[in-house]
């Protein structure tokens, strides 16, 4: 029963993640904050729907994987903007790393190594699957703020360039979706929704 | 770009999902109802941990598929609680139902055609995986439950044998678990959370 045990703790200490408020504010439920379990939930979907448009092949089920763990680390760690500063993104790598080995160390020793690895692989964007399932991270708030007359973009005084970098993962990945995105973004900048530069 | 509109137009409308409370309280979060989504994640991730405990072949991207899309049709079914009435739970099928024609019809025919039939198989318990799916989404809440006083069960004066009954699922295709909740079961009736009948 030691293992099992080892499993419930983790699966019991997942419910925090519930309880990390992200930038994103959800027009469907009284523009509250979004929360990091919920949002995982959305993209691992969003994969799933979208992977079609992958011109080299992934594995939908390891991506999906690596969306629904992504964000375990906030737990610890908190969530940071996307488009923070860059000292204060570097000093959250670290918060991540020791909460990666706290949160996924409460498994038994295969399975932790197993969702290390998988996060990492995510983290450092080190194959497709890697880069596909960080592209559906990307793209959901960009979704999102284009039907939330440019949700956090707006409040917090984003340029269309901070977009496309954080976007360039579909360029090669999936060029429908990286088409879509462009003139998604070009159309947030006539709304005056994204900064032009 | 018709078929990509579509998928867009479905991915946003999940949005609504979280905006779905259920009966489950969150004590990681100041105690507030859990909502449909995020539950999704955590049943997701709860099968992926877990699913080596099934003494059937259970084909795991299947089953995380099942369980996120399972409670999709609660944006316009809403959620009933899990003990409630016979009568209303027929009524909520028959709504369930026009919800996934609805919702799910907003994709692509193809996509449609196979989400429908994975909520359809997981509904009605078709299948190992819909089975193994079904324990899973179950026994989340008796975890919740069990570390949060009793939660929804006490609070809805729910009985032992409703609770064990819920849980079938995982006597045949998961034993260890199925003695695991089986335990905590009587655990709970000697704290005064569940009745005794």
């Amino acid at each position: 029963m030691d293992e099992l045990n080892q499993q419930l703790d983790f699966i019991i200490e997942l419910d925090k993640l519930k309880g990390v408020y992200r930038q994103a504010l959800l027009k469907s439920d009284k523009n509250r904050y979004e929360n990091s379990a919920e949002h995982s939930w959305h993209i691992s979907l969003t994969a799933q729907i979208l992977h079609e448009y992958a011109v080299e092949k992934v594995n939908i089920s390891r991506v999906m994987s690596m969306l629904l763990i992504h964000d375990i680390v906030e737990i610890d760690a908190g969530d940071m903007f996307a488009f923070s500063d860059v000292t204060d993104l570097a000093e959250q790598e670290d918060k991540e790393l020791a909460a990666a080995r706290r949160i996924f160390g409460l498994l038994p020793e295969k399975q932790f190594q197993t969702f290390q690895l998988l996060w990492i692989e995510f983290e450092n964007a080190e194959s497709i699957d890697a880069r596909f399932a960080k592209a559906m991270d990307r793209v959901l708030p960009l979704l999102q703020n284009m039907r939330n007359e440019g949700g956090s973009w707006t409040r917090h005084d984003i340029a269309k360039s901070q977009v496309l970098e954080r976007n360039k993962y579909l360029k090669g990945l999936a060029p429908q979706l990286w088409l879509y995105v462009s003139k998604q973004i070009d159309l947030a900048v006539k709304q005056g929704w994204l900064r032009d530069e």
